[in-house]
C-alpha cells in the first residue's frame, strides 16, 4: 500500500505548486552574477506590483517575524511610544518585540475573534499623542480576523504616526494598495498567497517611513533597511539571498501578473464564501466577526476538542488543517484558502471535516451537506461574475 | 543550440546535488506537526555530529551574516569590549556589526592573504584584558586564508573571554571539533560544505557562552538564542523555518554521516592539493599564506585583470568562478573545492582557467599542464591513502 496521500491545507505553509517546486530545484545561479541580477530585477518589479507601491520592496532571507522586528528597529528611536493591536498570536508579538527593544508599547487588547474598531485607534492616539507608529495585522492568522487597515491608515495619515501593517497572510489575497491607502510599512512572507516555501519575507516602506527611519536609533544590522535598499537597487542583496526560493518567486509573479490583481482577490473571496457556506450548512459557527478572505475560522461543536479533530484528520486521512492556539486551543479549527488552493481543495477540506467530526460523534447533517453548500456557492459565484 | 552549459564552481553558493534539489522539491510538511518534528529531530542530531558538540545547534532562516550578528547580541553587554580579526571582507564585518550595536571593538588588522598570528591575539588580550570575546573566521572566504582557530581557542580557554568562530565556509570541510578545541560559538551556513542553497544558518554555543549570555543585555528578538533553544529542544523552531531546505539538509546529513568526518576532510584536502598543484604548474602564484582547504586563491598573472577573466569564463564558457573584492579586485581569482565538488569539477575549473588566461594573452605552459598536475596530485593522493 502506498503511504497515506497527503493534503497540506493550512494557511502557511500553503501548498507549493509542483511547477514552482521544480523551478526551485533548477541549478542556482551565483548571487553576485548577471544571471541572478536579471531574475532579481524582475522580482523587484513584480513585488512592487503586488504591494501596489512605487517604493522598494526589500527581500529578506528570514521568516515573517524578522520583518516584523525590522519594522520596529528601522523606524523607532529609543524611548519612542507605539500603539499596537493585540487580537491574537501575531498581534501579541508586536508587544514582545517592543519589549525586547525597550519601546513604550501601548496595547489595544482585542478579544480573540474580534477586529479592532478604528475608533479604538483614534482614542489611543488621543491618549498617546506622541505615538510614533501603530502596528496592526491585516490578517490575524490565529483568529482569522481582518483588522480594518484602510480605516487605520486614514487615521494615521494626517499625523506624525506611521501605520505598520503585517500582511503576512493577507498580501496577494485581498486588496491592500499600499500607496493609495497610505500604509507606511507593509510586511509579507513567502509561504502564504505567494505559494512558496517559507524562507523569504518582504518589507516596503513609504516616504514617511523612510524619513522617520533617518532619525531611528535602535541598533540593527542584518535587518537594516538602508543597507538592503542600497544593495537591492543594484539588483543585489546585502547578504546572501535565499536564491532557490527567489527563482520560484520569479515564476509565481509571472503567473500572478497574468492573472491580474482583481482576479486574484476574487479567487480568494470565492473560496472564502464557499468555505463559510459549507460550515454554516453543517450548523457550525464561525469564529471571526470580521473574517479575512484567506482563512475561515470555525468553532468546534460542543463536545468536540478541535485538537483531536486536527490530529485525527492528519493521522487517519492525511489531511492537514490547523487548530487553535493559546486561549482557543481545542476550541477552533481553521480552513485555509490562501495561495494555491482550488475548488477541490475546499471540497477535500470540507469532506474531511464532515468525516472527522462524525468520527468524533458530531454529525448534524448527512454527509455531503457541507461539500454541497461549498459547491453551490462556487457555482453561484461563477454565474454572477 | 541548447543554452551554454553552466558550471557553478564557486565557494558559496556551492553546487547543489540533483538528488538534494529534488528532496527539497517534495511536498513540504507543516512545521507544527509531527512529520516535520521527526525530520527536525534527525537534523538536530546530525548537526551536533558535524559541529562535534554536545550543545544545541540552532537552525535559523537567514544568511550567515544573521548568525554573525547573533553571536554578538546574545553574549555581549552594552559597553563590552571585543577583539576581532580583520583579514578580509568577512573579518571586516565583525567591526561593522559591533559598530551598529555600540560595542567597543578592538581590531587586529591583518593584510589580505595573511593569517593572524596567535601571538597577536595574546597581545591584544594583554592590552585589553576585559575583552568579552574574540571574533575570528576559520576560513576567510575573501582571501582563502585559514586563521589558526585551534590556537586562538587555546588562548581564550583559560580566560573570561569567548572564542567566536565564523565557520561559514569551513564547517564540514576541515576539522573544527568545537567541544574538544574549546570553541565557544561556532557559526555556519547552508550554501557551503553542506551542499544546500542559501537560506539556513546555524549557531552552537558552549556552556561558557550560554553562561555569558545570561548577562547579555543587547536587544534581540528574531536572533534570540534562548527563545530558539527552548523551541528547538521540542523539535520546533521559534519562527517559521525554511522547511524545504531543512528537508534537503536531512538528506545531506545522512550522506555525510555515512561518509564519516575523516573522509569528508580528506576529500576536501585532496581537491585543495590538486588545485594548488595545478596553479603552480601554470606558474601562477597562490595568494593565501595559510590556505584553507575549501578555497584556493590565486594571483592573477601580470597584465591580466581577474575581473575580465571571471567575466569571460562565465560569458564564453559557462564556468562561474569568483574574483577578488575590494583591495584585491582584479588581482585574484578563487577556485572552490567545498561541498559537492569532485575530480572533474577541478578538471573543468583548471581547464577553463587555462583557456581563459590564454584568451587574455597569458599562456605560460601548453594546454593541459594545469589539468595534468591536478590529476597527478589526485592519483598520488589515492596511492598513498
Amino acid at each position: 500500500m502506498p503511504p497515506l496521500k497527503q493534503y497540506l491545507l493550512t494557511p502557511g505553509p500553503t501548498p507549493v505548486p509542483e511547477r514552482i517546486a521544480l523551478a526551485m530545484a533548477q541549478p542556482i545561479p551565483h548571487h553576485r552574477h548577471a544571471a541572478f541580477e536579471a531574475v532579481f530585477e524582475e522580482v523587484r518589479h513584480g513585488l512592487g506590483w503586488v504591494f501596489q507601491t512605487k517604493q522598494d520592496v526589500l527581500t529578506y532571507a528570514c521568516s515573517g517575524t524578522g520583518t516584523l522586528e525590522s519594522a520596529m528597529v528601522n523606524v523607532l528611536k529609543r524611548d519612542d511610544e507605539i500603539v499596537y493591536v493585540n487580537g491574537g498570536k501575531f498581534g501579541e508579538r508586536w508587544g514582545k518585540i517592543a519589549e525586547a527593544y525597550g519601546i513604550h508599547a501601548h496595547e489595544i487588547k482585542v478579544p480573540w475573534g474580534k477586529a479592532v474598531e478604528p475608533v479604538q485607534i483614534e482614542e489611543a492616539l488621543k491618549e498617546h499623542p506622541k505615538t510614533a507608529a501603530v502596528y496592526v495585522q491585516a490578517s490575524e492568522s490565529s483568529t482569522g480576523v481582518a483588522h480594518p487597515v484602510k480605516e487605520i491608515a486614514a487615521i494615521t495619515r494626517g499625523r506624525d504616526t506611521l501605520c505598520v501593517v503585517d500582511a503576512v497572510s493577507a498580501l496577494g489575497a485581498m486588496p491592500l494598495p499600499m500607496d493609495e491607502w497610505g500604509i507606511d510599512v507593509l510586511l509579507a512572507g513567502s509561504q502564504k498567497a505567494l505559494m512558496l516555501p517559507p524562507g523569504l519575507a518582504w518589507v516596503a516602506a513609504s516616504e514617511k517611513a523612510w524619513k522617520k527611519s533617518e532619525g531611528a536609533n535602535l541598533p540593527r544590522f542584518y535587518f537594516d533597511w538602508k543597507q538592503e535598499r542600497d544593495s537591492q537597487r543594484k539588483n543585489q542583496t546585502a547578504w546572501t539571498p535565499a536564491i532557490s526560493i527567489i527563482l520560484g518567486l520569479a515564476e509565481v509573479l509571472r503567473w500572478l501578473k497574468a492573472e491580474t490583481l482583481p482576479k486574484i482577490y476574487a479567487r480568494h473571496e470565492r473560496l472564502a464564501r464557499a468555505s463559510r457556506a459549507a460550515m454554516k450548512a453543517l450548523s457550525l459557527e464561525l469564529f471571526a466577526d470580521r473574517p479575512v478572505v484567506s482563512i475561515t475560522t470555525v468553532k468546534s461543536p460542543a463536545g468536540v476538542d478541535s485538537e483531536k479533530l486536527v490530529k485525527l484528520l492528519i493521522e487517519k486521512y492525511g489531511v492537514t488543517l490547523v487548530g487553535g492556539q493559546d486561549s482557543v486551543k481545542g476550541k477552533i479549527f481553521r480552513i485555509a484558502h490562501l495561495g494555491y488552493f482550488d475548488d477541490f481543495d475546499i471540497v477535500v477540506a470540507v469532506a474531511a471535516i464532515e468525516r472527522g467530526l462524525a468520527d468524533l460523534g458530531y454529525k448534524a447533517k448527512p454527509f455531503g451537506t457541507g461539500v454541497g453548500a461549498a459547491m453551490t456557492t462556487m457555482a453561484e459565484f461563477d454565474a454572477t461574475t
